[in-house]
């Protein structure tokens, strides 16, 4: 398997050097919306430390990654007002995987609906931003 | 939510009362074949503590059943040949659950080659026997 690059676009988010629509940040975890979303409200969930995906992760990850996975998983059904919620983790390009940096995908699944395609469209960045909100409104909450 | 149901099929399979493909096991979490794969070698991680899905689950089984499914899916690029391993964990039906016990889901992704549906067609229990004895194999090889 290829290293780690640490000049990956979710290594800049993580550096402030690119920006995104944060929604959460603890000490070893940063999650934040999908640019291409697959369904309203579709967030990533990324560790802090470097990994390339889950095959390479140092499993001291584990804990605060899935934590705040399901952090954002809970906050995704009030924030978007759905019950079903996907979560998704793509490793190496023939599973899917585009940015080589672990992240998880949190996806709210509405009843009825069917998934947009992966890195399909870009979203409207207005939308975006609400959205975020909508994640932080909801943490706030509890 | 509704609660966690101690006799749903996995439970059953837990406890022994219905057979499945065992690829490993130790104290707090087992892997074994999925009866109705999307490719071959889909595989199943499933936690020993009960709960009925990720979002009431207790952050102490993150690192045990995240542990195992790294180890599954390195296994798995060695058994089936493969670089990609797509991870999908399903909370509620209207994202695709249809058993409620917590089990992420490791699906080996020959490049070029399409998933086929959730929870589709039942397969050949000598096939499912065949892939997990090779899981076993690569999981024996380290």
């Amino acid at each position: 398997m290829p290293t780690y690059d640490p000049d990956n676009i979710f290594a800049k988010i993580l550096r402030g050097e690119i920006p995104s629509h944060k929604i959460y940040e603890d000490d070893h975890t940063f999650a934040f919306m999908d640019i291409m979303p697959q369904a309203d409200g579709h967030a990533l969930v990324i560790t802090k430390a470097g990994s390339r995906n889950l095959l390479d992760a140092d499993p001291k990850v584990f804990t605060p990654l899935m934590t705040t996975v399901q952090k954002i998983a809970r906050a995704a059904q009030q924030a978007f007002g759905v019950d079903g919620v996907l979560i998704k983790q793509f490793n190496e390009a023939d599973a899917g995987q585009t940015v080589y940096h672990l992240h998880v995908h949190v996806i709210p699944r509405p009843a009825g609906t069917s998934l947009k395609p992966h890195s399909g469209q870009m979203a409207d960045q207005t939308r975006l931003a609400e959205h975020a909100a909508k994640y932080r409104a909801a943490l706030a909450q509890g």
